[in-house]
């Protein structure tokens, strides 16, 4: 059995590259209040088709020997989401808004898989979601924790600093609105594949909605603002203003300033982001790794007027999404970031005779009551041979004999006296170390 | 859109009882020297069928645009140990044997949905794998492992005490063999339905099968065979004797003995035990939470001659799963066990106003970069009803003012001044507790 094309797997020492990635984005969420909570993968296939375009790519579910009348229509989740929205829903009565949560789970699409992009993939995405009304504060705080987990990201293990790209859903809207267009959704959708067809598509394909040579010029000129500093001066030059426009650089300026005093490289106003399909009505953002652009986004959320609603209630939300696979997959299998070992265990505990394992047990217990990740040696073969099964797997030390025994740095070959009540290692050889390889 | 049944979610106050289960696991794994692994959710479905009659219960995953000539046959695995098995082929150039690995995720069965029993569940899986050898003393090794993981369970959050009833195939077969049974796995397969049909169905199953009366009257005192001490003398007693029965007898004893050594309470011998459908070759394990039998059985395992073979090379393994949703999904559910809070955070920081929003977010900042979970008021409501919203997401401490200010236990309604750049939470409160309900 070959591996499966999209659907990544690592070796224990990538995996563990995997999960003190993890780690770093949870424990940065939790600092910030965020609560976790895991969905189901299945969601019924109506829920995950509301979308529209995206419904290709799910992966249906049906029991193999399901009847012909069996309605257990489910699709794996294609994102977290939609099955967010869900669970706020079934939930609502029992939580407490505004609501914030992280999650961190895998996702399906039936997609062409490339670097980057697979078809089972890890994503991990905090939002914030309020009952009718949630204020735009929280557009900021989304936006700053998310930057703080990445800056950890960097700081630890390495992976390049990132740059956030933020724009306006009212900004946009209300631009191409006062332009005098009447279909602003199918313009953004033209927009957004500027990066990938270039000027000339996206005027081609603007000409064809019937839109007129000087109205594409103003699009064109507005999609090309990128700026850290100037945007709202560079667009009102265009000489497009109504409320939308003015509550769009409003909003925007507000979450740059916050931004910019916090991490004053990592972000940038660009006009050309809308995040397409996706039914976003404020803030729109996507982050992208300096140096790394051809992975693409890493990266992206905005705000939701109507994140769900039941008719009565409406949830407003906003939330960032970051990918995990799409970062770590290509990093670990590239082996850019490898684990010291391929096992938790620090020491290994020699063992000098089949019939005396009963003692090396005892020594192993003792290390682990003290919460030292330890193993037995599975044979008593040769000193020079439990050394190397050492040495294969990384681990830094070998123990010999009782509790009261020896102990011997493989790398440096230092051996002493060593008491298994009392012996740690130390802190830096503790846990494995991710290294950049 | 409602819940869709046995496919359980919970609220963040439960989702803590589970991280912090699935935390206590990992521990104990990693102190013994197994590293994580992950398998994707998919395995094509000839994988998954090999193992006969579960094929019914599997999952099938499909593309919803696939075309006719799609190959793309996937279905979702049932457990963990079919995509471990195949782990070890697809990486056996790159792992180090013998190989210990654990892996915590989901699995799905199409089941009928019952207390205990999910169509998606959460296992956690511990296996030594061997290269063509694996000594008999890992049998040992997961079986004290899994005990001790249930031991921690017990002692921090209070689940029942777990009793492990062991056997071995050696035994059963070369008993049955014994008794000119041909068809060893047609009986086996019988017996484990004991518990549900009763003697009297079993004997009329053997009876069609061609037994003869009094070969029946052994099989079932075989059966009924329950001893901590006594089992190789009533074994012995029914006067079957073959090189199988005495390997089997000896590996039991072994075992038996090495685990009244740690776990005097914990352990039986049931001769009825055989874990039904699955290819174990040697040592079989079941657990059950005493005073919950009716839960059924919470974790089971054993030993594999061949876990997984290439034609050349064998891979002989020995394992244990323990069913994390089949044990705290009922508790969750029920609240028997519930979080002391429904987030991290241990302090709200109250907001004097909308414009000092920026002096609360100091104070945050102050006590994140010392590792303390906090969040900030989403709005600058009077203090009563600020101290309202920590009441009701049980966090225990507001903080009032600037970097110098004072900070309220809200549930004796102490007082006192506080500085944000020294302030720590007593260590009971610093994470979320849990709690017997």
């Amino acid at each position: 059995m070959a591996s499966i094309s999209g659907f990544p797997e690592f070796l224990p020492q990538g995996r563990m590259v995997e999960t003190r990635a993890l780690k770093i984005l949870s424990s940065v969420f939790e600092l910030h209040g965020f609560a976790n909570i895991q969905t189901r993968a299945v969601e019924p296939v109506e829920e995950l088709s509301r979308k529209g375009e995206i419904t290709k790519e799910v992966y249906a579910v049906r029991r193999i020997h399901a009847g012909a009348d069996d309605t257990d229509d489910f699709g794996l989740h294609f994102d977290l989401t939609v099955p967010f929205a869900r669970y706020v829903l079934d939930n609502a009565g029992h939580l407490n808004f505004p609501f914030r949560r992280y999650q961190i789970q895998p996702a399906w699409r039936g997609e062409r898989p490339q670097e980057g992009r697979y078809r089972e993939f890890w994503q991990a995405d905090i939002d914030i979601v309020g009952l009718n009304e949630l204020s735009f504060h929280h557009d900021i705080e989304v936006v700053l924790v998310m930057l703080e987990a990445c800056q950890r990201l960097e700081e630890e293990l390495g992976i390049p600093p990132v740059l956030m790209r933020i724009n306006n859903r009212k900004l946009i809207q209300g631009f191409y609105t006062g332009l005098g267009i009447t279909d602003p959704m199918a313009v953004i959708q033209i927009i957004d594949k500027l990066p990938k067809i270039g000027v000339r598509g996206v005027t081609q394909m603007l000409a064809e909605l019937g839109t007129d040579g000087d109205v594409i010029d103003k699009i064109l000129t507005f999609a090309s603002i990128e700026s850290r500093t100037d945007f709202a001066r560079e667009v009102g030059a265009l000489g497009i203003t109504n409320e939308m426009v003015e509550q769009g650089i409003l909003e925007l300026e507000t979450l740059l300033a916050a931004v910019i005093g916090r991490f004053p490289d990592n972000v940038v106003v660009d006009a050309k982001i809308a995040r397409g399909l996706d039914y976003y009505t404020g803030s729109v953002f996507e982050l992208e790794l300096v140096g790394n652009e051809s992975l693409g986004t890493i990266c992206a959320g905005g705000r939701y007027d109507s994140l769900a609603t039941d008719g009565k209630t409406t949830y407003p939300g906003v939330g960032i999404s970051f990918g995990v696979s799409r970062v770590f997959a290509p990093l670990i299998s590239k082996s850019k970031l490898v684990a010291s070992r391929c096992v938790p265990s620090v020491i290994l505990i020699a063992v000098d005779s089949d019939d005396q394992r009963a003692q090396a047990d005892e020594v192993a217990a003792a290390l682990r009551s003290r919460g030292i990740c330890c193993e037995v040696s599975p044979n008593s073969a040769k000193y020079g041979k439990q050394i190397r099964f050492a040495d294969r797997r990384g681990i830094p030390y070998v123990w010999f004999g009782t509790l009261q025994g020896q102990v011997k740095d493989i790398r440096t070959g230092d051996q002493e006296d060593a008491d298994a009540t009392s012996w740690t290692p130390p802190s830096e050889d503790a846990r494995p170390q991710i290294i950049q390889g």
